[in-house]
């Protein structure tokens, strides 16, 4: 299996990139890599790391784009940069069967959207993240910011990609897809929610239960959680702040505190561990751009080498699983 | 001052709510209550709290609307409902000055709307409820759910009204108001932000500080956080969520320890204290309905004596501050 990485997105780049990919290769005896950046700076990581195989090659790009840019014009202008370099690579040349890239996402949605292409057929493509929740399970989040502004046939084929990746990559039998809402109850929600909630139930090809509240989100209750963009972001982004802020406000506490609290905290340090491993996104992977012709997985910005890991293993779970092409003999026309 | 009470609304009426007004009436020299409900039941819980006073007084109402009602039909058809009959009240003898109730959020804005009435020139009246910070200060929210499918002038007197409430009732000088997006950028959000955005850019009266991210709800860095009432909704449900979420989590791992790490969570006991009393709705009060002619407050469902005393100190202090008439002259025509 062949998959191109963007080896200057994300801000750890390039060296996490680099390792993360050297981990990938050394690792999994079908997987190659192809880096895609500043070729020199590149070489400088592989020598770093010691990498002395056959199983990643490298292409220049000098460019970088940044979260500075704006997407749309930096993909049309920044022609020469690692993430339009790699994308041209991977929308010509068949042999790669996946990309991966921890850059600004925007920039990632806009390049995967004009260069590989929406599947036809699929009204929008999603980007879907998976989140830990309390069942030790994950719970698949689509949209969550690809589209901001969205029509009610926008949603259903969200849910009817987040049951098919949930399904194929993951194993889940029948997922259970539910509609974020403002209540449980059927008739609560906005314009958008009603119209969607009565496509969703008369859909035989999911198994839809209903809405739910954000409330819930990490409960595990449920697989996939359908969402427009907007709402979907603030869902993801307000996890993530109010986890921080709880860890934060210990932290401080212990800090603090007297001796006696800080050796309480030092007893109690298995037990923050295993909540950070079941809170960490680096053991996920990235998240998912659903309802392109390829496989596209965005690691998430901060990613560490172990976290760009976990990414390309997805892409690779994404290639096996062949969950594009149910995608395609799904919705595509 | 009189203040009517709901004391049929919430999952512990009429104990709590009997309790938290009994509290405020012996705190608060300046309050008196009238409790609306069965007043048999209400009777009994002045005497199990051995009240003797005559700061209380009752007003029969012999029917409850639940959480399962239908809003607008129930405040409709449940004419001798606890809360409708303490609305019309409420409406008719102008000696009130406030209402309090911790029933159905649904049915207590229905209610509100139809029998006090929206303010002439409010767009829309939205709920606010106070969230707790990083900085130990309260950050309001301003919508939570009242209007779901809202135009970009609800939001512009939803930062109004947000505003002069942190000005007037918590003395926060020119409060920073933010636009909740999915970006902090300018040029980031949905049709109704990038237009909400423009138009507050313009406002004089009010301190507008840009977007902000879901992500740093909780830092402290503004003091209003203005959003359409769905995404306001899931801002705030997935924030309660996810402490619960975390606390659960803690609580179960030390409970599957060794006694290592029980003995560790004892010694960090007020560590998790500070917390929680950070983080708990019941010191804060309830939530408030802006933009309607008097000083309406919806407790929290699960409201407690405490929880509900808090309530009815914030009913006090929005009346002692003239919010409504502030708001009037701000945004009445």
């Amino acid at each position: 299996m062949d998959i191109v990485v963007d080896a200057f997105g994300g801000d750890n780049a390039p060296r996490e990139i680099v390792g993360g990919s050297i981990t990938a290769v050394n690792l999994n005896e079908d997987i190659n890599i192809t880096l895609v950046g500043k070729e020199s700076a590149i070489r400088n990581e592989l020598e770093y790391f010691g990498y002395k195989g056959n199983k990643i090659s490298i292409v220049n790009a000098d460019e970088v784009i940044t979260g500075e840019d704006v997407p749309t014009s930096a993909i049309r202008t920044k022609t020469n940069s690692s993430l339009v370099v790699a994308l041209e690579l991977f929308k010509t040349d068949s042999k790669y069967d996946a990309f991966v890239s921890a850059g600004s996402t925007g920039a990632v949605l806009t390049g995967a959207l004009l260069k590989i292409g929406r599947i036809k057929g699929v009204s929008r493509p999603a980007l879907a993240p998976l989140m830990p929740n309390a069942q030790g399970t994950q719970t698949l989040l689509i949209d969550c910011g690809a589209n901001v502004d969205s029509k009610p046939e926008f949603l259903v084929d969200f849910a009817v990609m987040g049951s098919i990746y949930m399904s194929n990559v993951l194993g889940v039998n029948k997922p259970r897809v539910a509609l974020l809402n403002v209540g449980t109850e059927d008739h609560k929600g906005n314009q958008l929610t009603h119209e969607v909630f009565e496509l969703l139930k008369s859909r035989e090809d999911i198994n839809f239960v209903g809405n739910m509240e954000a409330r819930d989100a990490l409960s595990g209750g449920v697989d996939v959680i359908v969402s427009d963009g907007f709402a979907g972001n603030v869902l993801l982004k307000s996890i993530e702040g109010t986890a921080l802020f709880i860890i934060n406000e210990l932290k401080q506490g212990v800090k603090s505190a007297g001796i006696k609290t800080k050796l309480g905290a030092v007893m109690m340090k298995k037990v923050f561990k295993n909540l950070k491993n079941k809170m960490d996104y680096k053991n996920v992977g990235g998240s998912v751009f659903l309802g392109v012709q390829k496989v596209v997985v965005k690691a998430h910005g901060s990613a560490d080498a172990r976290c760009f890991y976990s990414a390309i293993l997805q892409a690779k779970k994404m290639v096996e699983s062949g969950v594009v092409d149910t995608i395609k003999s799904s919705l595509g026309e």
